[in-house]
Parts: C-alpha cells; sequence; structure tokens
C-alpha cells in the first residue's frame, strides 16, 4: 500500500447552512474519506505527499455529499457492501482535486485553499503527473462500481472540463467576452462536475431516465449558481465588510461575469479602465477600489447575484419529482447556501 | 462536431522492419486515424489545433498497431460494426499524446518529434489541459466498447504510467539510481502502456485468462526493450554514425541505463565528470564526445542494447502459447524490429 495521506476535518463555521446534508450523508463521507486515503497511497513517496497537500487542506467536499445525497434521494442500496455510491463519490473528488492541481500550472497560481500552491512546492511536473495519477484511481474506482453508464457520464464530464478550461484560456484577457460565452465556459468548468456529480446517484440506484435528467439538472444550475456567486465574492459580494483574498480575479486579469456587466454598461472613460487594468495588466495601487466603485456604479454585483439566484431556482424546481423528505429538504437547503454566500 | 485534425501518412523508409504488421492490420488503422481525426474535434478550436501538430507529426503508432495485431491474433471478430479493436487502439494512441503533451511540461521540452513542441507554440496551459481532453476522450472510448476488464486494464495503466512518471522525477539528475530501480521507471513510464495494448486483444477477443497473460508479457518485454533502445539511440546506438538529436538526455541530465552501467563501472575521475555534467548541469562543449568516449570505454552501449535482447527473447517466448500464422511472424518480426534499430 505504501504511504498514504491524512485528511483534516473540513468543517468550517461559515459551512454551517450545509449542516443537514453534512449529516444526513455523515456516514458515506466517512467511508469517502478512507477511500481518498487508501487510494492515494503509492509507493512512490511524492504522490501522497502532494495529494494529501491539497486533499487534507479541505475544501467542503461539495460535490462527493451531492453524489452521496442524490444516490440516499433515490434509495439507493449498497448490495454486497460494494460502496458503489462512496467510490463514485471518491473518484468525484479526484476529478476535482485533479482538476485543481492542473489549474494551478494553467494559472501559474501562487496559494490554493489559503495553501501555498503544490506547483510552488513541488514544481509544476509534480502537479501535472499527480493530477494524472488521481484521474487515472478515479477511473479505476468508476470501473470496480461497474456501471457503465456512470463511467460514460464521468469520461464524459473529464472532456467537457477540459474544454471549458481551454475555452476560458481562450477568453482569458478579452473584453469581447460576452454574457452567452461566459456562462459556456463555468457550465464546463464547474457546473458539468456538479451536473455528473448528482446525475450518477439515480443511475447507480436504477431510477428513471427522468429521475436522472432532473439530478443532473439540479446539479448544473446549483453548479452555475456556485460559480456565479464565487464570481461575486471575488469583489466582496454585496456585503460592505471585505474579506480576505478580494481581488484575486482583478489581479489575475480574468473576465468573470461582474466584469462583463460593468464593461457593457461602462461609459469609454470606465472601458478604457478595464482595458488597461484587465487586458494589459497594468494595475496600480489604487485600481481594485475603482474596480469595486466601478463595479458598484452600475450593480454589477447585485445583478450577478440575481443571476445566480435565478439558475438555484431552475436547481430547486429540478428536483419537484423527487417525494418530499429529509434528503431532498436538504438539497434545497444547499441551493440556499450557495446563494447566501453572497451576504 | 467542428474543426478536426488532420493526419499525413506516418510511413518512413526507417520503419520497414515493421512493414508485416502494418499491412496486416492496415484496414484497421486506416479506421484507427478515422477516428482519432473525429475524437479530437471540438467546437473549442485550440483542442484540434494542439492536438494535430502532435499526432499528425507521425511517430510509427505502434502502440495501436499492437492492439490490432494482438486482436487479430486472438480471432477478434467486430460483431455488429462496433468497432472494438479500433476504439480501443484510439484510446490507447490518445493516452500516450496525452501522456507527450503532459511529458513537455515535465521536461520543459522545446521539441517534440522533430518539431516545436505545443507547449512553446500554445504554453504549458495548452499542453496540460488538451492532454487532459485527449485523456477524456480515450475513456469515453472505451466505455462505448463496454469491456469493463479492457477499461480496467487501461484505467490501471494510467495510473501505473504517471507513478512511473514521478518515479523518473524523484530520480532524476541522481547518480545513485540503480539498474532496478531504472528499470521500475521505464516498466511504468514506457512498458506499460505497451502490455495493456496488447493485453486488451485478447480481452475483446474473448479469450483465456493464460492468453491475455501471454500478450501482456509480450507486450511488457517489447516494451523494455525498445526504450532501452531508444536510451542507447540518445548516444548514437552501436552504429559509428551519428544520428541526429544524439545527445538529449546527455543535456537534460536523463539518468538512463548507459549512464547507470558506465557510473558504477567508472573510476573515480569518471565519476566526478558524470556529477558535473548530469547532477550540476556544467556541461561545456567538449563534454558530449568525451561522455560518449567513457561509455564506449566501458562497452555500455553495447549492454544495454545486450539487456534489451534478454527482455525481447522474452517477449518472443511470451508468443509460443500462440498458433503460427502470419500475425504471430509479423509480431515476432516486430521484436526483431525493435532491437535492430539500434545498428
Amino acid at each position: 500500500m505504501g504511504i498514504a495521506a491524512t485528511i483534516e476535518n473540513p468543517t468550517k463555521p461559515e459551512d454551517a447552512g450545509l449542516n443537514d446534508l453534512v449529516a444526513l450523508v455523515a456516514d458515506g463521507m466517512s467511508r469517502v474519506n478512507s477511500t481518498i486515503l487508501s487510494r492515494t497511497g503509492s509507493d512512490v513517496a511524492m504522490i501522497p505527499e502532494v495529494a494529501n497537500h491539497l486533499i487534507a487542506s479541505g475544501g467542503k467536499r461539495l460535490r462527493p455529499i451531492l453524489t452521496l445525497a442524490c444516490a440516499q434521494l433515490c434509495g439507493y442500496v449498497d448490495v454486497g457492501g460494494r460502496d458503489g455510491d462512496v467510490k463514485l463519490a471518491a473518484s468525484v473528488e479526484f476529478m476535482h482535486t485533479a482538476t485543481l492541481l492542473h489549474d494551478d500550472v494553467v494559472d501559474e497560481s501562487d496559494m490554493r485553499r489559503g495553501r501555498v500552491a503544490a506547483r510552488i512546492k513541488w514544481g509544476n511536473e509534480a502537479s501535472v503527473l499527480v493530477g494524472d495519477f488521481l484521474l487515472g484511481q478515479a477511473f479505476r474506482m468508476m470501473v470496480e462500481v461497474g456501471s457503465l453508464r456512470a463511467l460514460d457520464i464521468l469520461s464524459a464530464a473529464a472532456t467537457v472540463i477540459a474544454e471549458g478550461e481551454v475555452m476560458q484560456l481562450s477568453a482569458a484577457k478579452n473584453l469581447e467576452t460576452d454574457e452567452k460565452a461566459y456562462l459556456a465556459v463555468i457550465r464546463g468548468k464547474t457546473a458539468e462536475l456538479f451536473a455528473a456529480a448528482c446525475e450518477v446517484g439515480p443511475v447507480i440506484a436504477g431510477r428513471s431516465e427522468a429521475e436522472q435528467a432532473a439530478a443532473r439538472s439540479y446539479g448544473m444550475n446549483l453548479g452555475i449558481a456556485f460559480q456565479l456567486i464565487d464570481d461575486a465574492l471575488d469583489y466582496g459580494g454585496t456585503s460592505a465588510a471585505l474579506g480576505k483574498n478580494v481581488g484575486d480575479d482583478f489581479r489575475e486579469g480574468k473576465i468573470t461575469l461582474p466584469i462583463v456587466l460593468a464593461y457593457r454598461r461602462g461609459s469609454e472613460e470606465e472601458r478604457a479602465f478595464w482595458r488597461r487594468t484587465l487586458q494589459h495588466g497594468e494595475i496600480g495601487g489604487d485600481d481594485l477600489a475603482a474596480a469595486l466603485a466601478c463595479l458598484q456604479r452600475h450593480g454589477a454585483l447585485e445583478e450577478t447575484v440575481a443571476r445566480a439566484r435565478h439558475y438555484g431556482e431552475q436547481a430547486t424546481a429540478a428536483l419537484a419529482i423527487f417525494p418530499d423528505g429529509p434528503v431532498k429538504s436538504a438539497l434545497l437547503d444547499a441551493v440556499e447556501f450557495c446563494i447566501a454566500r453572497a451576504h
């Protein structure tokens, strides 16, 4: 087995809105965490070291939680202790972790989840290769589960995520990006994995295509809402208090929805400002404050949150075909939680 | 479907030793090439551009040829035109191409297959993401074939390849690497995919475990022999005439078997030379010539070729359980071809 990574408890006070969901899947998540530990083990010591650096630093584990919850919502029964839901949930988290490791190389990030990025500590090469290792392990676990339909969904998601990331690359620093193009990017890079994570639940529970499509739609819309709120939060959200890390997207020249909206609505002078800062990367000490003022002037953050609320409503509506009960309630709360982060 | 890549004819005169094998699988390979074209298509224009840059530049396509040949050897019949052998062969080539794209980022290579590396033309980020896209497409095709056993073999190969590459990273510039450690690296980074490419042939033909194991052993040993000859060729092989690209491994500080052998057998002065050039990267104008002289003095290249011949013999022996015929003969010739490249 070799060396294994260790996992800290990822629960944070600001994630309290997810408490019901977390409690409902607690048993499964403890098996997901053990699976993650054992599947990052390797005799090649650098693999668990790098994987552990990122996995142990937490995150909410929202994606595997969604897989377990959607399987539970659909009455999945683990015949013979084969841990189908747990292995698919762990696969989803590995796919997400692999994406983060590769993203760091793509973005040349210095930080990730409040820690120095793996690529700074071990080099780009380790981030690329350990990401590949985790992707391989994800597919091995899916194969063990033995559902060709689940394999189909998750392998298609892997290509769509990569396409979304390449699209983002092509759109980078391009202020001509419109809302439609931006939505195509976040559907790929973020929402597709949420959608796949949810869809495989009814699939392994053997439920109808209508229920599979409903779970997929819930995940897709939730994922879009989640990313839009992230984009708003990067400029402090709609609250007056500014948290840490405000302005990361600005400094990296990322064109997100708040920028798309403010640029469209901006005066010629404001557009010149966005071109100088985001397109040419000439950012001075007062520019973040000026950017925030401009976003505020055009209501760009409120508008972004309103768009997120719209997608959240579609996520909520998608769950209508499932019977009421504690899991459905908790999944509905998760939508509220994602939106409420903005305040 | 979007934009698709184009494929040039990859046949080169020096590959004539493979002619029988190439002729036997010609129909299948033409379907593999069409599949590669259609599966690199994407509405995101950068994806076929980058994929095409590498795929169209050729290479012998040895791995997919092996998949088709091993399926044919085992009497695979394509029921209902589902192209199981063709899709698995294309998957194997995509896995190989993804590895090359990611390797370029890892090695910081400037050139690949005689062309400027994709990462130089489009950046590290494009190499990482298009590699991920191809890996996702590879798994989608495997899922379409529907053999869980083939999926198991190829997903396991994906993790073993990544482990081998990380091992190589840990061993880089480390002159304490011994022959055993070096063989573990090349089993992972090269031979595992050869083994998997061969093993899936009898698998989709529904043949016995003994035949699956024999095909795997043929591929594994052929892969090791292939890599050892590559290592010798990087120092010009055993021929007096030096080809182009001689000394690439030397300039990159790669510890390959010729170096492992010469370092073990070297005088204190020679060891100091290897430490200065490979470990510390202090390479002057006369150092490649000095390195070649040192390798020659200790017979390191002949010895490397002798090791390759040993693995080649094991590959040949593994085919004994299959009935004689044109495919088996051509697979035996392929072993000879791999070894003969060194002269």
